[in-house]
């Protein structure tokens, strides 16, 4: 097998396709949420997860006034959704789920936003944060884990069909690449093209 | 739509399907791999890659012997091979990698061993790691990156099928399930039945 050098600016791309999870939380009365495909359990138990995200986000000011977030997966059908919440800023809108579209009921062991839309949802308090360099990961308890009937032992793909981002591709549109484990692909167009 | 309770010691399965890369080492004259789920991004510059290891892997103590790691992919052909690397013990062979039928050569930068049949590779230094509960996050610096014809500035998923592991199930035979993003599934029953 022959092998070419990739530019360290493009080493994240080879962790490619993975999961958006959506990061939510509610602080000063503002709901936020973001896509983070860096994203991953930390520890079994106790139930920990950690999620690396830019400081620059509005999303993270939220998560560190709150002291807690949580982790929702919208399945393929939510496509869409998922980029606009990737392009729009929580700066501009109390409730930047409500402005993509997706409805949010409260966690059961906590206040916390979680998307009614979602296949399944975590609840988590903040345990540590470590800066990493461009981004900060921001470490959580599990309280709660919920999930539609989509999984029981383990997930049925059957009846969910996971999202699975590939990039942000360029050709005739700038587009959010988005493959499925069924064989499926989307690209969405990105709202504002620069 | 209706949710239901998951036990927290199943949290870490909503997460699924994951890319299982082989994380590899070199220490005191053995090779070391084993697959790891939970491993992703952590910044992009410096270049940063965290995997969440389990002290009691053979693996662990090469990592922490050596200060450094390689990353690997191997793609939906090698189900087979990641499978029978996350049930080997490096502790019974010199090279646990050719344990399995898989070859290595050495990093461009550094003399980590690499996987020669990957569609691409990370060559990592140990900048930090933190104590998660029963992980611990090792956290490296990525010094190269390299990848097959595949990958240019994102994977052509015409010439990569990812490896997406979706959990070890129950069934006739406890057995590894693995999807690829063409809509494959495959099976592989554990070696040893407990």
């Amino acid at each position: 097998m022959l092998w070419y050098d990739v530019e360290l600016s493009k080493f994240h791309r080879l962790f490619y396709p993975q999961i958006p999870v959506v990061v939510t939380v509610e602080f000063a009365g503002r709901i936020g949420g973001m896509p983070a495909i860096w994203c991953m359990p930390l520890s079994f138990s106790p139930p920990m997860v950690g999620v690396a995200v830019n400081p620059e986000h509005d999303t993270y000011g939220k998560i560190v006034g709150a002291r807690a977030f949580a982790v929702n997966w919208l399945d393929f059908s939510f496509a869409e959704k998922v980029a606009r919440l990737g392009e729009t800023s929580g700066k501009e809108y109390p409730d930047k789920l409500a402005a993509v579209g997706l409805t949010t009921r409260r966690g059961v062991r906590t206040t916390l936003p979680i998307i009614q839309e979602a296949s399944a949802a975590l609840e988590c308090v903040v345990r540590d944060s470590h800066r990493t360099g461009t981004h900060e990961l921001i470490i959580g308890e599990v309280l709660a884990a919920q999930a539609s009937a989509g999984f029981r032992d383990y997930w049925d793909f059957g009846r969910y069909d996971p999202l699975l981002y590939a990039g942000t591709v360029e050709g005739p549109r700038k587009s959010w690449f988005f493959l499925s484990a069924k064989g499926e692909r989307s690209l969405i167009p990105l709202a504002t093209q620069t």
